[in-house]
Parts: C-alpha cells; structure tokens; sequence
C-alpha cells in the first residue's frame, strides 16, 4: 500500500488533528467520531499518524502482540518458567473493510484446525489485530447496529469476550477505534453518539486557496510518495515528538479541584447526560495539558476541547441542530465570563 | 480484569445497592431492573457486590459448581457410592456479552466431542456459570425478546430446560438476575417489567459536589487500583458481615398477619396486577428486615421496599408515567396515614 | 423439581380446577385454555392434579410408553410372539419450554445414530412425552401460529404425524392440552379460540382475605413443601378418588334427547359457529355428571358447564366484548326459564 | 386410526358429497374444493368415500403403486423382460399435516443412500403416496400459495416433476385434490380458486332436528365404531356400486351439441373467465349423468351441477359477494325458461 | 406424457401462434410473452410448435446437445483429434416447474462427484437442456424477478454464464423464451417487457361456436389423443415445411432502406425507447416475409407485426392503457395513409 | 463468443466514449457511469475499446495476472530467486453476470482444496480476473448496495481485502469500473453517484437517419462479423494509437495553477460536496490534453470535460433535476465570460 500522506502535510481539519492525537495519547478517551462531508481525509489522517508513531515492542508467539508486560492467555502460556522473546512491530491501523463478516471481527473457531485436527482453538480476528493501534471503520452509520454495539463495547472495556461456536474466550482489545460517518447519511442512534469519547466536525474547506492546496499536495504525493514524504519528515518527526512525550508526562499532570468543579459546571449547563460527559472531558484536558506540556489542567484546556468531548451528548439529537456546537460556545463564555 | 470498584465507594445510589443487597440475601426476590442514564453505575454496583462476598463451596467435578448438597446429574453420578470433594470458587458474576447466541446461554450439544468421538453431550452455557451467583444484562431493552423471557423463566425457576439438537437435559441454575435499561431508548414490556422481583432507578447525580466526587473516585480507582481498594476495605467487611447475618437470620425473621394485610392492601390501593406485587413485597421486606437484624417485618420495611417491588406493576405503562413512584407513596402515606 | 402444590391447597379459581377435572376425565373434550392475569397458578393447578392422579402401568421398552394394550410401532414389535413386559410411571406433565424448536416438540430424526450408524431412526419429542398425560404451554399466544396448530392438531386427532428430515412416522399422542394467556398480551386468533374444548378465565383475587390466604400459603409450601403437601394429602386423596370413579362411570352416563336438545338450542340461541359448541357441551356435561356421581345429564350439568364451552366460541371477538359470558348467562336463563 | 365414519352416515351436505362422488368418477374434474364452517366434516366425507371403494391391484415393488398397466421409470424397470406381480391395496387418503416440509410434499434425495451409499436416489413424497387415490388438504387458505400452486399444478398434469437438489425426477400422480377453507379465516387468491374444478358451500345446519342428530350419530360412532359402521354397511355398499357402474359408463355418456352450445351459453351468461368453465361443466355433468344411469348430458345434469362447477370462477372476488350463487341460479333460469 | 394436442388444431389465436412461427424461425428474435386469460391454450400451442419441428442432429455426449459444429467445451473436448458421432432428438421443451430452484435452472455443482470423487464438475440445468429449443416459464409475473432477469439474460446472450460454488462455467443456451402472464394476476415490470422480442395478447373467445369447437377438440383429443393426432397430421406437416423453408430463405430476405426508414419512423411515431423496437420490427418483418415465401420486407410485414413488436414498449405502463394497440394501430394508419 | 462490435462504428454517444477512453488513459479517474435508455449500446462500447487495446505482458503463474513488475503475493513468491516468466494476454472485460454471488466476486476459500487437502487457500474471484482490465456491471441499480458499495471500494484503493471464512487476503484489484444504470428503473443513492468518477447520459437517437444507420450496422454485424470488423480495423487502430501514447505522455502533461484555480472555481460555483469534484476534474482534464496531444491543460479540456466530471455531484439528487448539465454549463460560460 505504500507510504501513507504525511500527517503534517494534512491542509486544515485542526479539531479532527488534535482529536486523533489526544486518543493516541490517552486511548482511554474512548474513541474519536468524524463526522462530514465524504472527501475530506478521514482515513488519511488515522493512518497518517499511526504511521508516525514508533514501532511497538511485542511478545513473540502472542497472538494479540501484547506489550511485554502482557498477560494475556498466549503471554501466560509463553512466559511459564522462561523469558519471553520479544519484537518490534508497527502500531496497527486496522480497517473494517465493507461486508467483514461478525466472525472475522471477534475471531471464531480455527476451522482448519477443527477440521483437521478435531480440536477447538480460537482464530483472533480484527479485534486482536487492532490491539495497541487504531480501528477505522469507514461511514459507521452503514454498519450493522449490533456490530458498532460490540465494537464500542469492547473498545471501552480493553477486552473482547467471545462466547459462541463452542468458544469462551477472552483476550485484550485495546485500540483507539476511529469511526467516521455523514450524518446526512443515515442518522446514529443517540445511545452510539454518546458512547465516543470526542467527536469532531470536518467540512470541505470553502477558501479557494486552501482547495487549490490540498489538490496540489494531494497530486504530488500521488506521483511520487517518496518525495513527498521526504518533503514532510521533520514536521512529522516533531509531532511524534510530541505524543511521546505527552504519554510520558500524562500521569503527572494535575487536575485540581477548581477544574473538576469546572467541568462540572459545564456539563451541568450544556445538559449532558450521565457522567460520561465530565470523565471524557476531565481526560480529554489532561491529555491536551500533557501535549502542551503543562503540568496542570485549567481553564484554557477545558474551553479548548470542551466541544469535541461534549457536542455529540446533548439532548435532542444535538446532530440535527445546528447550534449545538453553539450552545457549548456560549455555555462556556458564561462560564468564563 | 483486575479487582472491581469497592461496593462502598459507590457515591449515593441508595436504591439501587439496597435492591441488590436484598437480591444477594433472598435470591427468591426475582431479580433487579436497574433503569436510568447511562455512566451511572450499574454493572459496577454488581461486580462491586459480588466482589466483597466470601468465596463459595462447590463438588469439584460438577460442571455446575454446586453446593456440597447439590442433587444435579452430575453431582448424583460423583455422589454415587463414595464422597465428593469440594472447592472453593469465587461468587460468579457471568455477563451477557452482546452478540451471544443462544447456544452459549442455554448450553449446546458439545459439537467437539460429538463429532471426535460421535457422543452427545451437553456442554453448559451461561446460565450454568452463572449458578450461585449474579447474571448480569447490560441494556436488556436491547436483547431480543425470547431471550429476556428465557432468562427470566430460568432465574424464576432456578432450573434451565433445555430440548434442542436432540438434547433433553436439565440443571439447576439459580442466580440473581440483574438486568440495566435506559426506558428512554427502547421500551420494555409490561409483561417483562412485572416478571422482575425488584426496580430502581438511577439519575445522574444534580448536585455539583456529588458529580465532583464520583469523577474523583473514578480517576483515582483507574489511576491506582490496589490503593484505592485499601482504603474501602473496612467498609466493605462491614457490608459482607451484614449479607451473612442477614442471610442466617432470614428463616427466623415473622410475617404476621397484620404486615399480611398490610401489604395486600397496598397492592390494592396501587392496583397492581396478580399476585406478585405482595409474595415481593412480602420477601423484599423479610430480607430487609434481616439486614436490618429485625425478629419480624413491620411496617416501616414494607414502607420502605414498597417503591421498589411495586413500581414496575403498577398499570397503564407506569414507566412513562412519572407518577409511579408518587401513586406508591401517596398510596403509602394514606394507608399509614 | 420437588412436590407440587397441593390441588386442594389452591384458593378459589373453582372454573378453573373443575375445567382441568373435566378434561381429566374425559380427555377427547379438546384441551382447557386458562385466560387471565399473570400470576394466578395456573401452572401451578396442572401441575398439583396430574400429582394426585395415580401412577400409570405403560408397556416396557415403548418409546411412548403405551398402555399394555397399546398397539403403537413400538408396541407391535415388542409384542411379536411373546408377553410384553409394563411398568409404573407417574402421569406425565410436559411444558413446552420458550424456545423449544419445533423438532423437538414433534421429534426428529435422531442425528446420533444417523451420523454414527447410518441409518435413519425417529427420535420422539415433547408430543410423545406428553403422551396419556397433560402439555401444557405457557403464553399460548406467545408461541408461533403454526406451532400452536400443531399442538391443536395433534390433540384433537391423537396422534402425531412426522414428515420431514426424510422420515414419515405415526405414533399416538394423546394428551390433555392446558394452555394460559393473558389477551392483553397479544390476541388469540378467533379460529385457535375455537379449537380449545373448554376456556376459564381467572382474575386476581379481589377479596383481601384470600389475597392474605394465597401468600399464606404459598409461603409456608414454600418453606416446608413436605409438611405443607402432608397437611393436605386428605383433600387430595378425595379428588383422587373422584376422579377414579368418574372415569369408571363415564360410559353410563346417559345424554337423553332432551339434553341434546337443549344443548342445540343453547349453542343456537348464543349463535355459536359449527356443531363443535353442542359436542363439547354434551361431552363436558357427561363428565361432570360422572364427577357429580349423577346417572344421566339433566339441565344443571348443562348450566353449569355452558359458559366454559362456549364462551370462546361466539362470533365478533368475543374476549373483546367483556359480555360473552352475560350473553350465555342471559340465553341460559331465558331457555330455562 | 380405526375405521371412518361412513359416507351415508353424514347427515345433509348433499352438495358437497354429490362433488365428491363426482370426482371420484371422473378425477379430471381437478379436485373440489370445500368451503365453509368449521366441524361440519369435510375431512370426514373425504376419508368416508375413500373407505368404501374398492381395494386397487398395484405393481409390487413400484413405488408410485402404478396400476398393472404403468409405464412409469418404476415399473418400466420392473417390467422389462418378465411378468411384474400385482398386488392389493386400499384407496390412499393421503393428508397434508401441518408443517408438511416441502421436501416430504414432492420427495426428495434420500440422503440415508446418498450418505451411506453416495448414490442420489429419489424418496418419493406425499404426492407419490396419493397417487391413484385422494389428497386432502385442510385449510388450504392457511397453506403457503407456492405449495398449494405446486399441489394444483402437479393435481391437473398427473405428473409431479421435480428438479432440486441435483434430482430430476417425473413420476405420475393423479389424485383427487380435496381442499377445505374457510373464507372467513383468509381469502383465497381468485387464481387459486379458478384452478379447483368443483367448489361446494357447506354450513352449519340450522334445523335443530338435524343438529340433534349430528351430534347424536358422531357419539354413537365414537362409542362404538364398529357396531356403527355394521348399521350403515348396507347404503354404503350401494354408493360404492354406483361409482363403479359410472366409472364404466363413463366413455358412452353422449354430450350432444345442444348441451355444449347451453354450457358455453350459460357461461357467457355468468363471465366465468377462460373456457374452463365450459370444461368442467361439461366434464362433471358427464360423470352426473354416468351416477345417474343416464345415456346422454341433458339440461338437468347441466342446471344440478352449475353451482359447483361455475360459482368459484365469476369476476369480481366472487365469494365474498354473497350472491355467486344466486346470480348462477338467475342465468339458469333465464336460459331454460 | 403422451403425443401433445396439434398445433393446427388449435381454434383462432392467430396472433400467438404466427409469434411463435416467427420465433422458430428467428430465435433471435428475443423471446415470445404471450398476455391473457388463463385456460387459453397458451401453454399448449409451443408444445405443439415444438412437436412438429423435425428432430435434431446433435454432437453425441455433448451435455449441451450441441450442433455437430458446436464449439462448446464438450464438444471441442469430443472433437480433439477425431470425429465426434451425432445422434438424433427431438426439440427439447423445457418447463420451468413452480419452485425450481436457481441451482436447477442455471446449473450447479454436481455434489454426487465433489462428495465421492473430490473434483468440482458442473452439472448443466435446465437453460443447458433448453439449448436449441424452447423454454416455457408458465405465469412468468409469480416468477422471482431475478430469475425473470436471469433467463432473459441468456436467452439474449446464447450463452449461460454460471459464478457460483467456486464454479466458473460458460456453455451455450440459445432457446425460444416463450413466457405466459396474466398482467391481472401481478404487473410486470416495463423493463421486462421490454425484453422480450414480442407480446401476443390472447382472449377468451367471445364467440359461441367458437367456444363450443374448443371444447369439442379438446374433448376428442383427451378421448383418443392417437386419433385425434392422425386427423391433423397434413396440416401440422404443412407448418413444418412452411418453417424449414423460412428458415433456409431468412438470409436471403432482403429489408431495403425504405422498410428502415419506415420501422424507424414507426417507432419514433408511437415513442418506443432504445433502438430495440426497430431492430426487433426489421427482424420479425423479415421473418414473417420469409414464411411468406417473398424475397423483401415490404409494408405489409411491417403493418403486420408492428402490433406484437412494440406493443409493449411503449411507454407508461402500456398494459393498463387499454388504448396501447390502437396507437400502434393508428400510427401504422397514419404512417401509410 | 465471436469478435465484439468494432469501437469506431458507434454510431454517435460521444461523450460515452470519450469517458471511457479518458478511463483508458488515466484508470485513477474512479471508474464511469454510463446512465441512460436500453439498448444504446452501452456493453458494447466497454467491449469495444477492450478489444483493440494491445494485449498485456502478464507473470505466468500469478493468479493475478499482474504486470511484470507486480508485488503480490503470487509475485513475490515467483520472483524470490529466480526470473519470472511472462506471457502475453487480452485485457480482461469482466461481466457481474446477474446472480453472483458475494463469493464469487471477491473471492473465496477454495473448498477443493479445503476439502481434499484440509488446507485453506484463496480462491480468486471476479475483481481478481478483472484486474488491469475493465468490470463491467449492467444496470447498478439492480445490484444490492453492499455490493456496489464493495466494488467501488476496491476500484478506488486498487486493492481487494478479504476478511471471511477464516481468510485475511489482499490482493491488487486495478480495473476501470464501468456501471450502467436508468435512473427510470430504481435510483442511485447520492452517495454511490458520487463515488463514481465520471458520468455521462446517453440517449436513444432522435434523427431518423442516425436511427437506421445504427440497425443497419448493427444488422450487418449480426450476420457477417468478422466483414464487418475489417471494415472498420482502420479507424480502430487509430484509436489504440491515440490510447497508447496518450498513456505516455500523461506524466508530462502540466496543470498550471491558473487551471487548478479554475477546477476549485467551477466546483465552488456549481456546489459540489467535497473535494473530489476537483481533483477528478484536474484528473480528467489532463487525461484529455494527453488524449488530444496537449502539453499542459488549458481551460478548453476543463470545459469539455466539466459536466461528466461534476454532473452527478451537485446536491438536491441532481439526476432528477433535468437541469443539472445545464447548471454546469451556466456555471462554465460565466467563469469564462
């Protein structure tokens, strides 16, 4: 598939930017939601940036290429008694490509083996390859309901529990899953909105300048990838940077009372449901602090990603009304005011 | 999955852990329909509980974990002629993951065996695991019909009847049902609703200090697991000595006739239907008084568990009805008037 | 499964357990269906009268446990030449468990001795299990149309015929069909109505001493299910005879042309559909003669089984119209008037 | 199943018996369909007729038991080179049970062979076994309209050709198509209904006398069979001499040109649509007048079987419109006035 | 299944049977759907078409039947270094029977051979058995649509082309489509009709004498189909000659622009879609002039078959418009005025 | 199946074929969609240019056919080592015949093998035979959404990825996609509209003398095909000389900014959703200045090719709006004023 687009070389779409990179530095965000118009690089973005990170070291024979520190079923089995070898693998981005059946996203019995052999073992599937990197699903609206159910599901829990053919496994699933949909397109369910962690708005830019650029950027990388990503290399190496260094200094960034009482606040004014509002935001401020390199949270970073973590919970079917990015706007400057 | 939320951590939510407490002494109750917002809870209220009780016995060997009296098939082919071993096993909370088939919950003919060796066996299912313990059912709204009403057949008769595939078998599985619901997103039958023994609700907590401190609790659990479990752990012992008292006491504690007619009257004035609403009503403030170290139900058990085992019984589809849980309590306070 | 409730232990419901004593006697009047509210026992009526009838003798090594002079496929081979062999066995009641799949209620072809032996071999299901006893279905309008049809069928006809899977077997099913439903649940089709010999209908209790009594009762059965069913053995017993001798005399018992007569102008008056209505009538009033210990059915055997008869049969939905059991009353009443 | 109740024991439903009578003489009617009330012994007439017409010599060995004079795949086999033997056996009735897979309707691979033996032979199904004798479907308006398509066309060719499953089998099976329904409980399509040869009304009788004596027969016959049965030998012997002198005379019956101009005159009269009204019409009144002993179709034999043979197949939903009938009797008149 | 009824023996519709010469003559013409009442001997006429054709040379253990220059896959294996044998067979006339299923029609993966030898072999289904002759879809509007699509494809293509099952097949299937339909009984879809080369309507006659001579014919034929066939044989013999001669002469027919222009401006004049219109007119005009005997299409063969060669492509929905024949009919009146 | 219609005897369409001669040239264009009429020939003119390209060097033994230069799977696995040998083949057109299945499309587990050798290999499917080739998919609109979804993803990344029945395959898959669809017989969602690179309409010819210049070729193809691509072999190898070195000089070929500024301006203008309107049109663009011998793209290439480029784009379902090739060209004539 050749070199992906450089993340750096991506024209605009700072919301959609900062959402994927505060999810690769605190996956449990739980997942970012593009929404908008097709065209517009959703994917190109995800893979972009998993392709700046640095390669992962993984746990040889495991088949969910655990962190060394692993311990899984396979991790178990292979460090009884003696050290485990290790790997060095890139971060997976794993696509749902259109039709992927149930069994193949879960994992199912190894036919081969059942066949052949006459006993039952677990064949990993997309979930485990998504372990430690990032699940794309192109347009989530046009995925089954109970699919995008089990998705989140096990991208909240870190966890996919398998129970069917016979089988009753469980095996960890971490990933930043990344859905990207059109809401003109068929609408989501209120109950899945609310499940993502940050949500993010894209549009086709409307300056010309900025259209003529991206088709310019977007023919050169197309006639030749490896000078193009040669152009681009030191913009990205700073972004990886960046995210290293914020997931080193993530646990010790502070998040002081008057902050939790802010987010509160802002949840309570906007009128979000549950809890799920202020967690993300409390999070999704620390992450962007430790991106910044701050060493505690206050109000800038809440005002900063308070929409991408509060607009797609409001009552009312938030999507349709245009004003909900709105009403986060003015409920924040009467916060601040 | 590392060690649950500790029971008493959990801010506010009165109701609803009570409900569970009395599940957990009186399993006859009927199970517990926790309805409310999503974020606020549920499943770790469950988890949490299952967590402080003492480990249980069980016949090693029987594939249903049963008690050391057990009379299961295979308890009774272990028993035959000598004496069964024990172990100790931990109180099982089994989940219904989204996507099970019906295979996995009621048990299969065991296809590996079947084919190897052309044998019909039965291999158990979910409700087998969940036998002495909890089943828990996140979004029951969600599940297809049948299999809510198969679930609540099995949890009413503490048995699972299986007759597919050629199989006929027959195996004790009493558990506390435990199932979660949001009414907002897909309504539940009357008939489901009436088959629960017990029904909370739970909301998102208004009151800002509230918020602040789930949110804190919350982080700090995630943040350092094994610490934040330390510091609960008094409070904790004191909830599971109180389950055990209760339980050992719940054979003694009277129902006179007077909390007889009592409870007949409510159900009257309320206008539940059948007679659920009082056999529950009756157990419900048993075991509460148990908990309570009680000799006898009075009235203010039953005025305190009246909400609870009645609420969802109440005619004309009472949870779109606000007035449920007045009509109880105006129903209450002139009956006690 | 323990001891059921004792038959007489049952407070009220008195059309009810005279419907179930009928068809116990005179098993060709076509089934009792049970309408009303949840929570009532009507289960629990079945399950108590086939426990106090006496244990049957059925031929040894008949998959349908025949009667010694059964004279099914299984029985003609065992009886080739040489003395069959019988045995004791308690009166069987089958519940048609939710989910039950349809090979198993009719039988199938038996896939163990198919896949290990090659040859094609009938496994009986829940009809042959029923056999000389009682099927009862729980939420009869729950269950699918066709699957309720067959079980009507087979009933009326008394013999179930399989042809399917390649197989094409007859063997005698003859059963008492007991059937509950709640019409608010979900409508029976007027024609299945119809196919049931006798309908009751059974309310909550409105009277709060009985209310008291029901929840009495059922807790002590509850408690102490041996000291319960010993307090009342001799009401039982009572009934066993009863209906021991009813059956012996049922063959006596005359229908004299006048009854038939007012039978006819009864179901005529009503405006009953078919001759079905003046067969079960006759039927059922000979039964309950033969309980009554009476020579020949006169007027107030007709009287007093009228309204089960018919109710379900008059034109325009009758369960709708809360007046079909006035409006046999009312026919009742002008033709002996 | 014991003996059946005998034909001239049905009390009235002349009309409905004279079709039977005449399909049995002349099966290219193309089968009867009978309409009406439930319990008002459709099925009963059918199984009667069956039952007292005389055995049939069929080829042993072939499985479609072909007259001596077969030329089907069968019997050509066995023929080839020697004499096949014949053997006796009764008028098949074969009935259409309630969840009848299509498989069993038509036949199928027989996949005992094809398992064990790797060859595809073809099991015959329902349509083989009835062949040369009855078919009776009971509410044929409950059936799927693609079977019952399938049992028509295979009823009007005599031949069921099946192309499934790698098979591709022919193999004669003329019966006696006998349909029941009830135009209350589910229309019949009018394409359906063109495609019976003869239709017949039956009711519920409404002279209480004859209700009496309905009810008051089927008790006596259910009392005692046999002893019933030796009552009615006497007439019913006389009916199976009657089909079988109209069978041979069948060929000599005359249909002169004035009967063919008054049957296609008095369709036009009506509208039936196509000319198979004037076939039937012309068919049935032959096979009339061969029961009668008459030489020649006369304009009695035409006016008696009109109704049955054109009411079915006037324009505009005939049955629901009460007046079919009438506005046959109305053309009748007007042509012979 | 007997010699079939002859086809000049058939009373009237004339316009069915000249579409069906035409046909035989120029299968390229795409198919013949004949519209109307059923019980109009539509079914009856191609089988007799059929019946006279005179047999055909064919490649001996070509699954395909194919021409002795066929260059089918068989054939070009029969061929490889040696002369194939021919052998002779009657013009096949398939059925599609009600319920065929798609693996029938198209062909399939014979299982026998991929169970008990392991090799994937296609085995041919019905459109191979249909090469060179007629397939005959009764009621082609209860037809599945897909299938509908599927047989027009290859009756357009010659060529049946089969993915499936892992099979990757091509074989010819050139065959005269002859569909029957009741536009009453279930539209078809204007593109379907679009398809088919030519639409003949029949009618019931209206006639009496007529209607009275169809059923006497009918009559004698079923009577002694033998004699009945000898009292026709010279006519049937003339339409054979009269069809081997169009055919040798149907290269040679020449179609002048002037008849171009004509066909075109007739079919711009009634507002025909596509170019099909024309191409359909040029080739049934030249056809027709071939069974005449002259040597150029000239206006007569246009006006003649200018009805069946458009009437259904005109457009909105022309079957509902009664009207669709008289604008063909006027147009051609104007066109030639 | 004989010599295809030669490319430069259609008569007319030409924006059809200049669409797929641009396809030709530059594949990255996304595929056309040809909307319009029956019968206008639109398979043949995908056959057509098929036909007089050159013939494609392919690795032997790569079930890919891919180029020499080829890195999947097969190739690799050829390559390591040793040289790989190449042959010479046609340029696939690859027909969705009516029916595929899924299976057959993207390819599937190879039940041969999986069978007799118990092994699991990819067994290509369509989009592997197609690719370097054409895929030709007649009426899209017919084909169900998931697939047509599929194939316009694999068309776009030129890539197949196939996660099912225990397979995880990639393979190249780079073809033109050419769909053709009437928007009169069932529309096309937007979205699928947008997806496809170019659209063009095609129209039954309203000249007469065009009219019958087409069924005068096409008649004279039919009966002298191979006359007839003689004829025309001249202009046909004009047209392969123009596709080959357009292919040359499409690297060469400059787009200003000036033309970029112009592409963003249209689509602004006219309103198309995203920026895939754009870089098609730049695309496109210099695909015809390669075409046309051009050095760079000036505004003429961008107005000849504007309206297939943008047509199907414009929001408010343009299909419907008659006006939406008119919008375009308003749109270009003010630009250009």
């Amino acid at each position: 598939m050749g070199a992906p687009f450089p993340f750096s070389a991506i024209v605009g779409q700072d919301e959609m930017k900062l959402a994927i990179l505060i999810a690769a530095v605190e996956p449990a965000i739980g997942g970012v939601l593009v929404l908008g118009d097709r065209g517009t690089g959703k994917s190109t973005a995800v893979r972009a940036l998993a392709a700046l990170l640095p390669p992962m070291r993984a746990v040889q024979g495991c088949r969910y290429h655990c962190d060394p520190a692993g311990a899984c079923e396979d991790c178990q089995r292979l460090h009884s008694g003696r050290r485990v070898k290790t790997e060095t693998r890139p971060v997976p981005v794993v696509d749902l490509p259109l039709g992927a059946s149930e069994d193949r996203v879960v994992g199912a019995l190894d036919l081969e083996r059942a066949l052949s052999q006459g006993i039952k073992v677990f064949e990993p599937g997309l979930l485990a390859r998504a372990h430690r990197g990032f699940l794309y699903i192109d347009e989530v609206n046009l995925l089954e309901d109970h699919l995008v159910d089990l998705l989140i599901d096990v991208a909240a829990s870190g966890e996919n529990v398998v129970e069917r053919e016979g089988l009753s496994v469980r095996h960890p699933a971490r990933f930043v899953l990344v859905g990207s949909g059109n809401p003109e397109e068929g609408e989501l369910r209120p109950q899945l909105l609310d499940r993502f962690g940050l949500s993010v708005e894209v549009r086709t830019p409307t300056e010309i300048a900025q259209r003529v650029e991206v088709v310019r950027r977007r023919d050169a990388f197309e006639r030749d990838p490896e000078a193009f990503a040669a152009q681009w290399a030191k913009p990205d190496a700073k972004v990886r940077r960046q995210i290293l260094q914020a997931r080193e200094r993530l646990t010790t960034v502070a998040v002081g009372d008057a902050a939790l009482y802010r987010a509160s606040e802002l949840c309570m004014a906007v009128g979000s449901d549950g809890l799920r509002g202020e967690l993300t935001l409390m999070r999704a401020a620390r992450a962007l602090a430790a991106l910044q390199g701050a060493e505690a949270v206050d109000d800038a970073h809440l005002r900063q990603i308070a929409a991408p973590a509060l607009r797609h919970r409001l009552r009312r079917n938030p999507l349709d009304d245009t004003g909900s990015s709105e009403r986060i706007a003015r409920a924040v400057a009467e916060l601040w005011a």
